[in-house]
């Protein structure tokens, strides 16, 4: 190879022995932002979605030399993302990461794995006013307004033989006013907080669960279903839990989803517990009988947990990234 | 007054002679986050606001010499927002801030103006699963998701005698996937853009609208059914226009806010045009029938207008802010 | 004109008898991003801006009917944007709008005002090692860091007549740990804040000034040398100022800008007081004296207000944005 | 232990039999903002720090039955960062970390790993005009401006017997106009990228270097004076590079970070590719010599690797957060 060949730069005599060696390593190109619109008739679906590649394998020379050989320019798995939304459709967040990684490895000899991360941006139809046609035609099923609330995520991971699929959400912001208690708790020199018998519990939520699901011969899950499904025992585990510490919390959001999901087999929550103090009203002569709260932002608790089906591996990294 | 007396401080040799003066000027809390809840029965509601005071009147000296003896602190004004909170309650963000300019402004002789500013965070029930409750209890009532979608604003200004009122919302995302063009413009130099007959028109709105209430004696609005039929005129006028133009779609969407609701007598947008790129499929053998786009970030356009009933006047500022 | 002759759209019969008019509005291309590298040999310089047009004018069609017969497109705006840049190169943020501003309104009949806005973003060397190139070459000149600290703001509004150039500076923070006291304000039902009579004083400066600069007859500031010596007058100020409240800080600030700079009449700040809190250690056996602060985010007081030459118009609005 | 035996909450029974398991855990509080004024007769120092805690040990209960008689409360973690600012000063960032993370695994028997995150905000000092103290007094050194640039960061995780240190910075943007290549890659059907032979490279380097220094047997770096260190060679390193990929860059950033500083074994980075594209102004008669750029947001190359020590074990985890 001579990638190097170009005047006025070798670099070449610096590297025998050179006491450094290469770790882990991937790239690829991030956040790639496709819409794709359907079009049944009048009736016009979407799906918008945040789509980053992240591509490793046979990559020491690119790093070593910069001898690009190898490597597939991050600007083509931008291609292929918009290419594969016309070619695959976008049925669903995960299948259409499946499509993408499985293309990646497949098609490059040097790129033994593909990890695949895409956000999912909800749409909800903009209810129609009723007298916007007045041929009498029906009203147009184009229109769209963005749904907030939180942000799905999926993560594909596939190197050539298996698949491991971790979704989640993140932004889910959750609070009950009632049914939380914090008490019993050591103290130490530096403890100051009065106990609590009677508190707001507030979270956003960033979760991310992994599928049993790992190879073509296993039937994949319905992602779409399982989204749902998993989103509602979560939401219905914070609501339903009478809360003694936010552990206890995660933890009951967490077994719900293992006892009820069979497809999902670990569970990974971080939740900053969102603080909000009872105002001290006495100096004005007023009583705050659980009504009035200061919403602090900075510092907060940190609550984070995995929870397991019994037996299952835990693969989820503690940190949760995007994702 | 004797306010630079301390050692150490004696500036106002600097002050005769100075050409300079002061301007306008304002200062308060800003950001103050009250949580509001109310039980009824089982039943919670909660309210959920940043609140902005800022104060103006006789507050030269504070300036010129440092004497603070006209000035209520700024810890004073987020302390009267929590108690305000439990005496007056929270019926609306509208009427909330109200009861705060009112008192500033009656309460403090060197206090001529209060201008209140509130962002509203929505809320909804977290829908039960249904068995929560073994012993065939109701599911209880005090479980919530944040709600996403738009925040909800208002900037209420009092100068003792009259109300103004301007309430609006921001980061509302809508989309039209068809029946928008964007053809016959003017073509320059610098002119590459070429025409288009069915594009994506999306845009992130950000809305401000006052009201023609303005004193103690007129009868004031229904805040919270203003909000909601306003907001619904809005995303349906967006979805029912036939678009040339995002001006045009402003136009009809400020329009038909002004004819359906007698309580407002202007309203200003600023939307950006959160561009919508067909991608180019066709060095992949592919045909892009509007089926894939690139959503990109920057350089956006940003369209801005103001909407007025006839014979009203402009007051809303050409530049939203929050707000 | 038939702009609204196509098909399946004729809004015209809703017309007249609008009770329904259009005010201020404006349009034009947001957050250009363009970077200008200037080769003198192997020294390279960068100019790296953030430029945002807006253009009105006779722009009534646009809204009534969606004809663009008058709109230069916002495509061709960024498009110009670019084409400046190396048709005028970049001596300075400042007379990079001057040359866009005259553009659009000298160039298009139907455009009567343009305003130009600029975030300039600084870089400075990277100091090389002294071993970069062994054949004992100098030391490469085209590596940047960037440096952080504020961004620089300018916004030129031209009319076809006058000039307004108003620029400033967002994201400076800056701290005194000393000479700084709060007593002596008013005591109302609900203070409860202590006095301090030694506290830090600590603010994120955006501030905007208005040079008097305002026809082509005039001659021009040097605006380089304008921005360097106000931002040393500003930090000055702030550090030799005994302060008894954050207004008078803010006073002396533009006051000094006022005396020292002939170029300016006018400035404006928003001072947000970020907070410093003493940390209370008596609980736990330990003497706070004016060492441990706990940094808050929110709520922060809001300090704003205008500094003027004397007979000079106000012009800068109260409400500071990206500017 | 009776902590479940409030009325009217009892899961007791659900928990027998549950096929869940919990898994890795942890837990404190997040972005305690300190800043610590050390006062050397009129010259002032500041540190500002945001510390985040996280502990973990024997934490079961609290998971399980909401039990917290093994839970040292977050807000004592956050006592404990303000009285330990105060105790023993904040020497380093890192210093400071030892200190914290020490003592919650040594005071609490349920403890038995801590790792202290922080954040670290500099300052320069505002550089006085000269004539701020008529009576001849030296200038005062309290005053400060923030510095931005990157943010350092460490990590520091202690089980009772061994140290990790993992230091860092984010937010450091660095530029070479020139010097940097692309080709020679490899080209698929979704391939469209034309190769580059003189390309601005740019970058917003997050990187994260763990030391070797392990146990209290050992001397501990200078962590001031490595950081320094590693970010000046980290800088020269991209200046000095002739990139044929953002690959080869970052490899030498590293080797050279390895080479020079023998405190650390392992450093790893995350490179986003801050695109810079050459516009096209051909359509506009003119020629774009490597002049005038289009610097975009999205998507973005991301490069991320590990560079090691010769016989190091890489323990930085593939995805950074912060830290």
């Amino acid at each position: 190879m001579t990638v190097n060949s170009r005047p006025g730069h070798d670099d070449s005599a610096e590297r025998p022995g050179r006491p450094v060696v290469l770790g882990q390593n991937q790239y690829g190109k991030a956040e790639n932002r496709v819409v794709k619109i359907t079009r049944d008739g009048a009736t016009h679906h979407i799906k918008d979605l945040s789509v980053s590649v992240s591509l490793s394998g046979d990559m020491d020379e690119v790093h070593l030399s910069g001898s690009n050989a190898n490597v597939l320019p991050t600007d083509t798995t931008k291609n292929t993302v918009y290419a594969f939304a016309k070619e695959h459709g976008i049925a669903s967040a995960e299948q259409f990461g499946i499509h993408l990684a499985r293309h990646f490895v497949t098609s490059q000899e040097p790129i033994h794995r593909a990890r695949i991360r895409i956000e999912e941006y909800a749409w909800e139809r903009i209810e129609p006013s009723g007298h916007a046609h007045p041929d009498g035609a029906a009203a147009p099923e184009h229109s769209f307004v963005r749904k907030g609330q939180e942000t799905r995520l999926t993560q594909i991971t596939f190197d050539g033989t298996s698949w491991e699929v971790i979704s989640g959400l993140k932004d889910l912001v959750v609070l009950n006013s009632t049914d939380s208690e914090f008490w019993g708790y050591v103290k130490d020199k530096y403890t100051t907080l009065p106990e609590a018998y009677d508190r707001i519990l507030a979270t956003e939520v960033s979760a991310r669960w992994r599928f049993n699901w790992s190879d073509d011969e296993g039937e994949m899950p319905d992602w779409d279903l399982s989204y749902e499904q998993t989103r509602r025992h979560l939401l219905q585990a914070f609501a339903e839990t009478y809360s003694l510490s936010l552990q206890q919390t995660l933890y009951e959001m967490g077994a719900r989803i293992i006892e009820r999901r069979d497809e999902i087999d670990e569970i990974r929550f971080s939740l900053p517990n969102k603080h909000h103090f009872l105002v001290d009203l006495a100096p004005f002569g007023l009583k705050n009988d659980n009504e009035v709260y200061y919403a602090a932002d900075r510092p907060y608790g940190l609550i984070e947990a995995t929870v397991l089906r019994e037996g299952a591996e835990a693969r989820i990294p503690a940190d949760l990234t995007n994702l």
